[in-house]
């Protein structure tokens, strides 16, 4: 009996290949890149593990929870760890990296997250990693939340070690994720005593066993299905006028969704704000929002989700995580959700939560607000 | 290279036949299923000019727009065509039918459409269906808009000819359809010296080929992945609780619409009111409205569509075809739009369109009235 | 509950225009092209019944099975047939399809089949195409079995309605076939008082309502799993060195397949002997072959296919349709069939099916020959 | 544009928790089953990293290179590994399991491969796994191998971390795979200080932000298509007559395969023999054969991969691995390949290489005893 998700002739190594060398293209990168069989979490925490040594110097740049999520790696495998944390309403600067570089010479490791779905910040890694490469230290960025929604330029920007998985803006699958390592990076990952070999999570093993092999043969058994599904969104990104036009989109939603919030309830006063306060410090993928003082955010976006029309297609909207539920709402409008629509939508049913809680909210000068920002220059 | 739309194994004899199968216990027929290959207008050209012989008198029931293709199929074929044009406000009655085949007791056919998605209406097939099959008569039924939405009897009914498509209610594919064949109705078919025979309409052929030799080799290649999705949405129903599931759901989602838009603007004075007057006459896939007077239908529609958040699911709203254009609005909720969310989706977009014409439109009441109808007893 | 094969968004028109579009460059062809809903059949009777006038004279070439059907629609239609058997161990030339049109200069029509998989031949279709155009007739062609695995230029051949589908030597789906309309057939179908109209086999309907209103509104579903299907073999092709390869491909496997049933059993004596008996005049989908003659070649596949491993891949291996039952062998070579093993996996099994019946088979001579066939030069 | 890779609704915690129940049933198993996201190397290192503790004792029995493997992970983790290393030519014993426990009291864990795709054997896992309960120890299974292809009772057998992937015999995805585990493995892997926790490798994370909490919020997106096709192939075996059938196909292609290599090159002399010397010792996936002593495996694998036709669907032959290569060659008659054509496929070649290198092969009467044995009974 025939399935369409069984029995499709085995991937071959080639065409793995070829998906990879595709990837490398998005990532705008000539170092080597592997599709990791697993979630982008995966490659991540084999980036720290391979690249952190007992006793070395991590500077951890943490603007959102990833940034949690990198220190514990990073002292799991015995570094010192320099947490750097830039307050959620902005971004890291280059210039504090600098500062913590000098005092900390010793560093060797720099973890970064370019964009943040849960804080709604993104990062200048191009002159952070200019000061990396500067000072001498391995740059890695976590890129799954800016990949096809911002500019993304792993070698011109120095990054060593760059992660990205296809879930976001990309519109594909999560189940494969990429990662590509620079010749810096896999000197650091060999020499490192305590870095995972012989193991799911060990980047070494890809690369004595399939790169340094010629790429002929996989290593295990791939997840063939999500591999097809990362060839059809690539594939897709370039027949709807390549990653310059998602990235257009993206910025387009986020600019007409920040625009809409703001006029929301108007300047002044008790209303709805940016919770990035500056547009540049903005993240493309996903906006986050102030809920105002006098409301919880978390019943306001129950409210919202409520008034929104029950659709088959959900509203991309939740509170913010952990100490951030009470005054943080985040809209992801990302992939499939990086359309007027969506815009439109959620600032639909967040006018109604508004004024249901008493806030007074003018939806007409919102979708105006949207609108026009949606046509204007994507600066 | 693999894809998972190409090199399936082929479709066996056996798998095809096995599919009739469940396509027969969902028009809950014994009689001979065929599924073809082909949108649903395959089978039905195939049937009536499968059964009107030149010279033959045919009754045919017209309760909207496809009423009137039955029609020029049968006078095509050389059949006398008996018109019954019901007002589209309405439905077919076994009364009316009954006195049809008195006055022209020569009838050989009754063709009917069982519900109606361009008007709204269904049809009573059961008393239709008793009526006809007293008198002696074949009865022809589209039930390409009612099955899955309301109850589908084909062999209590005596339905000779029944045809379905999956791409309403049943939330599945187009290109394939199927059809039911009674002992009398191949009987019938068999002596009309026109009956289409070798050719892609002829279901003798498929008699003949397929059916008469034990169902163990196709006639040609089939359409195997429309095949294969017809079989994987029947599995769907099957595993969400069955046709009267599907059935309840469509009827909820009916009910609420109507009783939404019917509070919409309120009784008396000049709104929106339920195209089809009597709700038992009302389709449970598809709602229709009669637009305040004062206004084109057309234009309200245009307004909601473009009030609606432009989302990537549509709004399923339409204005009516042809020369109903101007007074029809059209709420398509069916299948995967069989929710709560596509009425209030609806409803909303509908309000912001009349009140900006400058009709009073009360969305709270709507609502309310919506939501109390879909939990309410589905009678 | 979410399947790969349901609830797709909608096949847009223009998506569906871009796959005529495709198929347009595959058929070599600026005319009008629709891909049509069903099997090939279905625009096949559709082009007989469009182009063949009750009274008028239509010339058909029979050099293979569907030929047979082709004389039928047009005798249905009404048209007086001249048929032109042509003995299925050789091709049809353009002399004496120009020796016919001299005695029926009243000639509207010539049907023609470009490669038969059935008995495998292949027409001249440029040479005959010259004549038809010279004379004035219309020329139909069934491009169905040579379509990629042969050259096929529909306008500078002068085809006037040239029909394909996908499963054979493009590798795709069955459910859906295109058909491309010269200016000149369109005129002659527009005036055919007896064309189909308002009908499942009507060209002049897509003409009317989706080509000449701007491809912009499909008039009824589709088959859109076959669309999607359809449009991904011919970006295989493409990916794959495009049609030329393909061609190429299935040139060297039907060289291959004859050499090496040349050299199985020898020349002189009783032996296999390709049926077509001029290499010219085979058709590069499919190898035909003699049974000796104290053999009947219904034993022998059986025999063969016995022989053959049991293999989950069927052997393409089969009797001659029909009369030719007794002594025609098909071993069908096209799309995951066009390679050296098939020919090899086929060899071995009637090699042991010649030897069990007593006729000395050499599979080694035999293999020898197809690999230097395979190899060699693809004239 | 639409895929059916690509936009799937999301999988839901539900549907994912009711393919984990599924599982659960092909596990014959009450205890908590996780589908992790990742080959089934991530369980298994997952199950070892997290059962073995600094400082105690394991015991691992090694009949293939998967124990070697486990025993690198074994000592990463700061265990002290006691090796049964057991001929490839048999199978382990309980009696031998049982003096290795007495002679290390102490032993914490036992690590099991149940049955041996690269060396053909298979172990008896009740038995050991009574011995093994009785002492205290966790038993780990590693039954990839196994699942679908022979009995395998982890309940009944006290197997306390029983994993699992699709690829094999299930003929389904390997990007996703499933592990069960017993409340004694929780306990020794939650006082684990070091076992993996905020890793990918982690089965507590699974336990502490999954299980605990009712499986109603994934940890992080799945790999949804591979989910799909785990969910696919469990429903195929369910609907081709079960695990038992499934079982009962692959029992009777190894005595196929065994009884028809034995009877290759006859008895006595220079030629092929099971690998395996006792059948109740062979898996039912795969069958290893001892090459002639004065022939190389590699080499006879090559000839006979060149013997076999080239066909679309490869011969699953392969030489042994690492030392192995000289004297082993191995056939994976899984899945798909379970077939009596993969038995005849591989004979014929095999039968073709060996006569090629001088050693005589009767292939009709290995293809006789293959017959018989395929029909006789699987004991």
């Amino acid at each position: 009996m025939s399935h369409p998700l069984l029995d499709l002739a085995p991937l071959s190594a080639e065409h793995f290949a070829s998906i990879e060398r595709r990837i490398g293209a998005v990532l705008r990168t000539d170092a080597d890149v592997i599709v990791m069989q697993g979630e982008a979490l995966l490659p991540l925490e084999g980036c720290i593990r391979g690249a952190a040594r007992p006793g070395s110097t991590a500077l951890n740049v943490i603007t959102g929870p990833y940034g949690q999520t990198f220190g514990g790696w990073l002292r799991d495998s015995g570094a010192n760890v320099i947490d750097i944390e830039v307050p959620y309403h902005t971004s890291a600067s280059a210039e504090a990296v600098r500062r913590a570089l000098a005092e900390h010479p010793e560093t060797e490791l720099v973890s970064l997250v370019h964009a943040e779905a849960a804080t709604g910040n993104t990062n200048p890694v191009g002159p952070i990693g200019a000061v990396v490469r500067e000072h001498g230290a391995l740059l890695m960025l976590d890129a799954v939340a800016s990949v096809a929604a911002e500019p993304l330029e792993t070698d011109r920007w120095g990054v060593d070690l760059c992660v990205i998985g296809a879930q976001k803006a990309m519109g594909g699958p999560a189940g494969v994720s990429a990662v590509s390592v620079s010749e810096r990076a896999w000197e650091r990952i060999r020499t490192n005593p305590n870095a995972p070999r012989r193991s799911y999570l060990s980047l070494l093993d890809w690369k004595e066993r399939w790169i340094d092999t010629g790429r002929t043969a996989l290593p295990h058994a791939p997840a063939q299905l999500e591999m097809l599904a990362l060839e059809a969104c690539v594939r897709r990104i370039e027949e709807n006028g390549g990653l310059d036009s998602s990235i257009a989109r993206h910025r387009a939603t986020a600019a007409a969704m920040r625009a809409g919030a703001e006029a929301l309830t108007g300047q002044g006063g008790e209303g709805l704000r940016p919770y990035v306060t500056d547009a540049r410090d903005a993240a493309p993928v996903a906006t986050t929002l102030r809920a105002p003082d006098s409301l919880d955010a978390r019943e306001l976006v129950t409210a919202a989700l409520a008034a929104a029309p029950p659709n088959s297609r959900a509203l991309p909207l939740a509170a913010g995580g952990g100490a951030l539920g009470r005054e943080m709402i985040r809209v992801n409008h990302y992939g499939p959700d990086a359309t007027p629509g969506t815009v439109v939508r959620v600032l639909t049913a967040l006018a109604e939560a508004l004024n249901a809680a008493g806030v007074r909210a003018d939806l007409d000068a919102a979708s105006t607000a949207a609108e026009s920002a949606w046509s204007g220059p994507a600066e």
